[in-house]
């Protein structure tokens, strides 16, 4: 029985702590929270106890954290919890500074502890499908892939402003995708381009920030890789990607809450895919934490370390700088 | 918080268990099975004791019972748990004897305690929806229904013998569908055809079963329903119907593990349906065990009661009749 | 270069001249129709001249007709053309007496031309190519049909007084696939039950038709078949059927105007079916056709024989006795 | 009776005088070909006669001259044609040249004859859909384009090495389908960023050429297109795009030859695409040439004009260089 904290109890901190809570061999003990009420709500619905961060860095009962706390403190929580000895188990982005996440990852091997970044998507069921077949060699080498990525609307103005821009805040998911599926083999970028616009809400240009994004790669063994991303998509979370390989294509559709196909005089219709984040990842959230636990228990590594997080802080970097000069990055 | 027992420790037992144990406000107590091992491994799994029925129904802490025995186990039980007091859970079916079925009926309504028989199909979320979706009115009058019911194989010969043969165990689910999806407003099977073969194995033949059949309803107001069923898909678990209505039509799909599209030099290809009724039906399980306690709380009337497990019974038992004679039953 | 002449320049008689004046190697020479506007407005579109039936049977330069004239005029048609020495395609049906239909057959016997009956299902692209894997053995031995047939609309009155009810006028084409489908081996009907209902226009009753059928047959293998027709489908005309096999399933579904999908608020939408046979039918039309004379040319046997126009009426005569009678009947 | 001559009796020069020939009111009189025995032969099989360039553009009777010539005789026909006062129907490209193109288009204005160029895929049912949609308002304002376009294999290397490279040769259609549905309202392409592989075949790379790209468009309006296309793709010819609106999107997708479905042991499988493009686009050349001749009947302008040719150029021309140069294309 491994004993759990959690630090934070927000939106992903609720998900995560019960995924965590419903894991044979795992005991949530703690959640911590700045917020008293969320942190001794999801507390007491879960059966555990409200700590400090404190308190339970220095409990030496508590083998394992899970950070799912605002962003700007995931780092320093990850230096701490390293330096106390702790598993480590941290929602994406270890940090919006790559120098600053590089930093972390130097303290987590220094401290020989384990650290998984929860880049959920590769435990989606169908990407990791996906991912399985090219592994099994079903359509031979992979040569490009093309991922739309598009929000059901844009978050609040406030949430803009403190996320790093969309690059760091949306994509970093999607250069995490990029990298599983096309770098597999040691592959790695070489040129990136990126532009974009602001044309769902004027307000996302005063704050210095774009809606909608094309990004293109090309990796040095000449794959080349397109990203198409938006705030807004009328028809709700688009998350799809396909990836073309010389002998056939594997292409990820949406999930649906249902498989209900409606015939009438306006046409054949089907559901929109799942709502947002939240609907199409629980799966994947459950898988990523069952994993994580697995790898604990098994010693084997983790399908997302942290040095995968540093990897896309640096594209999501690369296309920042890039959409702001017009001008490609060389790597 | 309810304090619950579960009679079989099998394989329906262990998914109700499992899906008893993580309710909010519920807390599984007890398992009981004449397989000693099952019992205990079950119980120790979920944090529950192993008990005997008569321990079960003795103590006055239990209000609820699940039924998730032998079908030949359902009808004493129910009569039991009902004597007792318990409020019951029962899988399909209530008894392969339609006078014993509704004896049953009669012993849980002089008990005055609740009865929810396990017809799981009315809470699988595509059809669900699409029942949903007739109740707003979106296709209009429902006129005709074609349900399609396949395994993905025949089980074995000693399951067969003591099924009461496919009509009743295995086309039981589709005539609760007929009744849920046609019958809504009152209107009833009027006639009933039934016919069948054995193409998939000569053994089901020998145990005077059909492995393949074809069933035609029409109601009282005219409405028709096809049912086609065969014991074998070679492509797994095959579970869709479809209505069609004065102004539209609804079809309800197979789910399947990915959306997954594989496209290659032999076509473009999609997953498999789910692979059988546990992977198909497991958020159908959840959705009605929940249903069922909500509606203990709140008084409200299940969506599937013991007079649906006797009328789905009677049809099962028409269906058999007429594929023995060669004609129609009229009701 | 073949002379060729039609009799009909209605609906389908202007599909049927179009495609043969297409035809490489056929001169279509004659049109004849006793409404004379029709006739003439036909033959000067497409190079033609007018001319009578005995103008036509009379003219030895003629060595084909095609027959698509009202469904009362076909038998006589043939057996004059087959007195006359033509060669002959022949819109379904035959006649819709089977004892009459019979007669003609033994005339186009005795007479020694060739004379093809026109089920253009077996030619439709998507049909004929689930009858070729068939033949291929993709899908094993056959084991059930599944055969969904549904018009956008009723026709006008007049029109269902004249067509001898639903199973002569629209299941023909149902029980002919039947038989394509599931007698390729030489297997037959044995044993067929039919309802119905008037769901859609009680005008259909008072005329002593119905507007929405259920058919099932068993064949002597044991293999079964069900055919659910409507008179309205909200959604257009709805042409499919799904055959299981040991190894498989094929499914055909129906053409669309476009491969376009919608997605939007209200979900993700694709086209309606073709609207009705002109357009769903317009390429197994064309093919049907141009399969007459190469037969014509090589000898080779047509896909379609008046033999198969005969067992195709004698089981919508069976399919209409039964839905009166309610009993089935045992071939 | 519109008289007609043609240009060019290869591949694409049989497509456009058999649709040529079966337009009523269209007499295909001659065909043009250095290739006798070509010329000859298509010019029997639809009964035409054989004339050289000068013969028929000195025939006052011919009205229409479709050039469907080799690449590099286009500008000089269409210079020529216009000069001798015929209507021009031309496929695409105008010139590899931009300049050479232009040139050619103040020919055609200078001499006041129609000239169309053959952008093909305007026509095409799906993407013509799609188009009327948006123009109907369905998706609100077009915001993002993807154009997936691939080749079901690499042509020769004699061919590549003529052909100007992919970008002038392949994508100039994927450029016109840009403009076509992101500039329908005056907007223009700002910035572009292309790059580019080998991946496919070295002998490829050898001849100067690549076989995979990605190009990235952003309009005046902010708009973003990105184009992903390779000259290999193991399932056949992929031809499809989505585009992005501010209330739903709309997503093309390919033809098939059937709508079978099977399902067996290895999945669900439905069609490849159409192999290639004489069978994808089958149905948008007749309806192309349809255009042209209606357009010349009422005077209403083409769809596709030579300015839309020398357009497409810059952009293939613009691509070509960014690819080169490693940096964007500021228009």
């Amino acid at each position: 029985m491994k004993n759990v904290a959690i630090f934070g109890a927000g939106r992903i901190g609720r998900i995560h702590a019960s995924n965590l809570a419903a894991l044979p061999g795992v005991r949530l003990q703690y959640v911590s929270d700045p917020v008293q009420a969320a942190a001794s709500g999801l507390a007491q619905q879960l059966g555990a106890q409200v700590a400090s961060v404190e308190q339970i860095l220095q409990d030496p009962g508590i083998e394992v954290v899970a950070i799912a706390s605002p962003t700007d403190t995931h780092s320093d929580l990850i230096t701490r919890a390293a330096a106390a000895g702790k598993q480590i188990f941290c929602e994406k982005p270890v940090n919006l500074s790559v120098p600053r996440a590089r930093e972390c990852a130097a303290a987590v091997q220094a401290a020989g502890v384990a650290c998984m970044i929860g880049f959920q998507r590769r435990f989606d069921p169908t990407f990791n499908e996906a991912r399985s077949r090219m592994d099994r060699g079903e359509i031979g080498n992979p040569e490009m892939l093309v991922i739309t990525s598009r929000d059901p609307g844009a978050p609040p103005p406030a949430y803009i402003q403190a996320s790093g821009g969309i690059f760091r805040d949306m994509l970093i998911h999607d250069f995490d995708v990029f990298r599983w599926i096309l770098c597999a083999d040691g592959d790695e970028a070489q040129w990136l381009s990126a532009t974009g616009s602001v044309l769902t809400d004027p307000a996302i240009a005063s704050l210095g920030d774009m809606d909608c994004t094309a990004v293109t790669i090309r990796t040095r063994k000449g794959r080349l890789c397109q990203i198409n991303t938006s705030r807004r998509a009328a028809y709700g979370y688009d998350q799809r990607f396909e990836v073309l390989g010389s002998t056939g294509m594997l292409q990820c559709g949406n999930h649906t809450p249902s498989e209900v196909v409606q015939s009438d005089a306006q046409g054949v219709r089907r559901d929109k895919p799942e709502n947002f984040f939240l609907q199409r990842y629980a799966a994947a959230y459950r898988l990523e934490i069952t994993h994580f636990f697995e790898c604990l228990q098994s010693g084997a590594p983790f399908r997302t370390t942290i040095a995968d997080g540093v990897a896309a802080q640096q594209l999501a970097d690369a296309a920042s700088e890039s959409s702001r000069s017009g001008q490609p990055v060389v790597f």
